[in-house]
């Protein structure tokens, strides 16, 4: 027999808002002269239409007034065939608006935002639509130069139906400003939307979604996120920065984002029916983060999600007494009922964030003491998780926990085992549901306004978790076609990877300069002697035809750095031998282009004879550096990855890992990787170093460390072998943190210390 | 021509709501038992009638559910004949319940409040009503113990048409708690009651309403507060404490009230037509005093008020950066539109409570430097000011004035001279209205929203100030005797004095114990010898019948208090000569009965030989002790109030003044008056001390006072003669409060200093 009843025959009809006039007139403009003069006589009704084709520096101001049912439109000639490039952006200001079909790309805004629902101080948009346009990578060249890709003010506004993605640089993609009674009580409402990839962006400041902000807490702003994907958002922690009252989220899709929906400030949110979906490789997707007061966190499915403490599924943490504004009020009056878990770790987690073993370290006003209080966790099915449901970082608090279920005994008040049915038809995501269908629930206080599940269906005959009808179309959740501007697909990008066989200096240089993303590039010849750097402008695999390593020496004294990384390459070294001298980098980001994250992935290679094997910039950022079985030898030093000295929480590669490698004859530090500033929201970068020799290594001193990682939150040194080693330490391990040892042996008077807190700068 | 029209003949009809009981029984209870067993049997519709009488230690638990058509009604058999005294309370609790005519008097609440809208932690009442009933001096013996008088939780509960008048003790009057969902957006509504004297308190806490607390201060709560009458509610600072979000005051008058309303926490209040009136002789009455986000400020009159900073006609306060939760968040978004100020001292004050100059003696989340932000202060009138209309206690922080029109020259921007016509008829208050009809306006954003005037009457002709419309009933504000319990008159009680004359001590002690309020015992003897203490029970003159001084003696050695006084009366001494010994205390208030402030005024006497002349215990308060033209000497101590200790900001005695005295031959200090704990927000006790000639006196030491006034706010010495003074200090003034002296003449080497800031106890 079947647990549900999914009707598959079901098709999904994309919601299309169409403008209503009936006495419109349609103009056609070619150039920012036509358009200008188009908007300045614009009146309700009418339709601009902008002609295909690129434009270019387009600095929009489309401010004019428009009426209910006779809204003033701007759109593209064809959907998708206008393309916004170059240094561009577009203001809306007045009322009843619609721009649509546009596609912002090669550019960056040369102003703080690239969509923005104001013109000036005095004048915001009012019951503005931007609808079916695609922002991609519209980013800025330089990563530390903060914008926001879709600022809202005013009041009624609506982003819907658009694809944005790729934003690589400071500053959170959407940003919703409450300052002023002109933009409070705002109700803006993003629906139907795709966002995108947003790259790792090592540091804060990288949310997909920011409404409000600390300082307008306060402020009522009813702003409804419904019906989105977020697909890969791994900014930061915070995949939505929710910091008013009354946001909305429901039936959003969160699908492999290294983040959590946060409810940061603010106060009464309604997270409902949405997904979190996991995935097994990952221990940094979350779920939902809550602070503050009066939240109902109802009908959400959470499947396979790795994450823990901040990023715990559910993670309800501990506040600051009295807290200051920007900090962490106590979480009181919660409500979590009619939620699933299926196969997530610890889902619910409580007190999360409780510093009070901190009181000495820090001032009194960052103690996290103040315990949830008045919360209910009622009704809520937890599949897979065995016993391990749910874990107290501090004292229990004043939380109700009433008729939860679970697939196994856990013991603990208010979690009752029971038997849970799975059904893995056709979804992304098996669904769970109660076998006894009129197993007992908890009644609390307006639980009665709980009337749907995560399906919208009515829940007459009443269960447990977030699925209770026994019809529903799960396609119509994850058919991600339905996201997103109607005419453009994400994934029609991929090309067949190329292999180019080079034989010379010469025809290694042509092939870098033409090669397309995934090429390989074979080095057909035992030596190649270079005379310049080479640039990677494409990713691209430089590797050996065979197991015998190739031989790359960069002869001219005069190069700074011998690979040249551009932006958003990922390059693999594989079977090659690199050599050049101690003047020089072997490999730094291409200092005139970071926009983008590059990566770098060495395997079986030698590489010697270097100032520095990789050094990054300041505003540089690799998502990934990672060398395996290699051979490193001759240097003054080894990854140099310390440029964000700010102390605002930027470090400048998310993982390095070094595996398997002979480490030998290291002048000074062999790794520094720096992240300065308290923030421990945040919780990069990622080290690990596993099963490497090292001989010959470090600087003389007891002072000196060999493998430098101040500030990094996830340190792993497993299993290598350390000799001759003149620094006084290996490591120095940050204790309350993700850092830890096991299985090293060093050789001579060297360690690895540990120092539980660190002393850091805050942030705020 | 007239200004404006009144409509004298418009007759206020009282606002009575009655039961649409359609079913309904009746059934009459003569007793407690009686009582229980009617309500456990209560049916939707019936009415609980009590018997007419004294219910004494009524402990009263209203639990049951009506219906919205159809509530269960718990009354008197007679409106104010059903007498609940001793110790009694009424809780309520259910749906749809009605309490009516019901008269507390005689007792005081054992548990922690005398009206309580719930019976326990899970049962608290929805949509009840108490109405037409009277709370008159229910006020705890030990002033200390704190209760309330009134406590809401659940929703929506209606306070309508009652009295409540002479709490003393600590507490607010009307408290509405909002912890937990079920007490949240509650729309309670306190309507048409009468709200009598409350005492000053000396110290905080004493508020007549207190709407949330700090730690609910994000909780939406639409309370309204309207069509209310406020006089003499001298509790403290506060009349009003507003602590949520989103309450509203409206058509309230308040009427020499010694405070302000203050919005001291919460958001997106909503001040509108309300009366705010002064008295010639007060400095202490305030208006509005504002703090936080987002509150409209509309279409009030102020009339004669003279308070200052904190008790400004409208106090806008700055704020602490990123403010603790419950100190002082910035104000942001405040519109102060459509107002009428007349006859205030500069009624406009800004950036109040700017302390940017105690960085160095306060804790860095103390220093309110947060100028106010985002505020139009637009289309006011402001009358009788001169050109003293405002006043900025910091620089001026992002405020747009805008259209105020003043009737005076005023070189500030926004601010315009212009012709205002006065109205003088019949009104407690002359009116004042702009004589150009059509002078400008500001029309600021959702200014369309303030759509009435005072009187509720339209805007479409609109005009600067609180009044626009032409025809309006001024009496329907000012006739008293339509706030409050129908049946109820709060100036009945006045009774004829007597004069009795008593020619021994055994008539004196029967004449004392036999008098009514306001009698006048003369002693006509040259010479009373006490045996006992004299008790004042009653408000009395003790007096010669003569200009020639009447001596009493206290001759018993044994006595501890020649003058005991008893709750809440006022003593007058006149042309009498007191004489005790140096174990005696002259006066003190009754240790057995301190629930209300007893009074002294001395007048033309001779005090000698006593330990102290005054001495206060804890607990006990004095509303003002006065000492005119008479002569202390040979005492230990003078006035020793100082029985505070704990640091809370409470203190003994509101107003001490000694004025035109001799006082020879005092061995320890002359005055001990203390305040402890840091709240400046508090702006007592009183101390003046005027033209007195001092000799003899003090503690011989360099660090001995000989008037302490620790933390008294405001001190005036003036115009003194101190000769032969041991201690090192006459007096140690607070040069940042309102401690002042001047024109003193000190022979010897004694003096006075000046401190300009005190290191306090920080009280939260």
């Amino acid at each position: 027999m079947k647990l549900f009843k999914p009707l598959t025959l079901l098709l999904f009809v994309g919601f299309i808002l169409t403008s209503c006039a009936e006495t419109s007139s349609e103009v056609k403009v070619k150039d920012m002269t036509e358009l200008a003069s188009a908007i300045d006589n614009a009146q309700p009704g009418d339709v601009i239409v902008m002609s295909n084709g690129v434009w270019k520096n387009a600095e929009i101001e489309f401010v004019a007034n428009g009426l209910a049912n006779n809204p003033i439109v701007l759109k593209a000639e064809t959907a998708g065939e206008v393309s916004i490039e170059g240094q561009s952006y577009l203001k809306i200001a007045g009322q009843f608006l619609e721009v649509r079909d546009l596609y912002f790309k090669n550019g960056y805004t040369p102003i703080n935002s690239v969509i923005q629902f104001k013109k000036d101080k005095k004048n915001a948009a009012y019951d503005c639509k931007v609808i079916n346009c695609v922002i991609e990578n519209f980013t800025q060249l330089d990563r530390t130069k903060k914008d926001h890709w879709v600022e809202f003010w005013g009041q009624r506004n609506e982003l819907r139906s658009c694809y944005i993605a790729g934003k690589s640089n400071n500053g959170p993609t959407v940003r919703a400003e409450l300052k002023g009674n002109q933009h409070a009580n705002c109700y803006h409402v993003i629906a139907d939307n795709y966002f995108g990839p947003r790259p790792r962006r090592g540091g804060p400041r990288g949310e997909t979604m920011q409404l409000g902000d600390s300082y307008t807490s306060m402020v009522p702003s009813y702003i409804q996120v419904k019906n989105n994907l977020f697909y890969e958002c791994n900014g930061e922690v915070e995949i939505i920065s929710s910091k008013t009252n009354y946001n909305s989220f429901s039936n959003n899709v969160f699908y492999k984002c290294e983040g959590s929906l946060v409810l940061r400030h603010g106060n009464y949110a309604s997270i409902d029916s949405n997904w979190f979906i996991g995935d097994d490789n990952s221990n940094n997707i979350g779920g939902i983060r809550v602070i503050n007061t009066g939240h109902w966190i109802t009908n959400n499915y959470f499947y396979n999600l790795k994450g823990k403490e901040f990023r715990s599924p559910l993670a309800v943490m501990n506040g600051i007494p009295k807290s200051p504004q920007n900090r962490y009020n106590q979480v009181t009056d919660v409500v979590v009922a009619h939620n699933t878990w299926m196969n997530c770790e610890t889902p619910l987690q409580f007190s999360v964030g409780s510093n009070v073993d901190k009181i000495d370290v820090l001032p009194k006003s960052e103690i996290r003491s103040a315990l949830p209080i008045r919360t209910t966790i009622a009704n809520n099915i937890i599949y897979g998780s065995g016993s391990d449901v749910l874990k107290f970082h501090d004292k229990q608090g004043d939380i109700l926990f009433q008729n939860n279920y679970v697939n196994a005994e856990v013991n603990f008040k208010g979690f009752i085992a029971s038997e849970i049915q799975v059904e893995n038809d056709k979804a992304l995501v098996p669904l769970v549901g109660m076998k006894d269908k009129s197993a007992d629930l908890f009644d609390g206080f307006n639980f009665a306004s709980i009337k749907t599940d995560i399906f919208s269906n009515g829940r007459s005959k009443n269960q447990a978790g977030a699925i209770c009808s026994e019809q529903f179309d799960v396609m119509q959740v994850f058919d991600f076609n339905k996201y997103g501007a109607s005419w453009f697909s994400p994934n029609n990008k991929n090309h067949k990877a190329n292999k180019i066989t080079v034989k010379s200096s010469k025809e290694l240089y042509e092939a870098l300069a033409n090669t397309n993303n995934g090429d390989t590039i074979l080095l057909d010849a035992e030596v190649f002697e270079l005379e310049k750097p080479l640039e990677i402008v494409k990713s691209v695999v430089i590797a050996s035809p065979s197991e015998n390593k190739s031989n790359v020496t960069f002869v001219a004294s005069d190069i700074e750095t011998a690979l040249i990384l551009g932006p958003g390459v990922d390059l693999h070294l594989k079977n090659v031998s690199l050599k050049g001298n101690k003047n020089m980098n072997c490999m730094m980001p291409d200092m005139h282009n970071m926009s983008i994250a590059s990566n770098v992935f060495v395997e079986n290679c030698e590489i010697q004879d270097f100032k520095s094997i990789y050094k990054s910039i300041k505003g540089s950022f690799a998502d990934k550096i990672q060398v395996l079985n290699s051979s490193m030898s001759n240097l003054s030093s080894g990854f140099i990855v310390n440029s964000e000295v700010d102390a605002k929480g930027d470090y400048n590669v998310e993982f390095l890992i070094l595996k398997n490698n002979q480490i030998d004859n290291i002048k000074n530090e062999f790794v520094d990787f720096y992240r300065g500033g308290y923030d421990e929201s945040t919780i990069g970068g990622n080290f690990v170093f596993e099963n490497n020799k090292v001989k010959n290594a470090g600087k003389t001193g007891s002072k000196e460390i060999l493998l430098q990682t101040h500030g990094i939150i996830n340190v792993h040194i497993l299993d290598n072998n350390f000799s001759s080693i003149k620094s006084g330490m290996v490591a120095k391990l940050w204790g309350e943190k993700n850092n830890l040892e096991s299985g090293n042996v060093i050789q001579g008077n060297s360690k690895i210390v540990t120092e539980e807190f660190l002393t850091q700068k805050l942030m705020y």
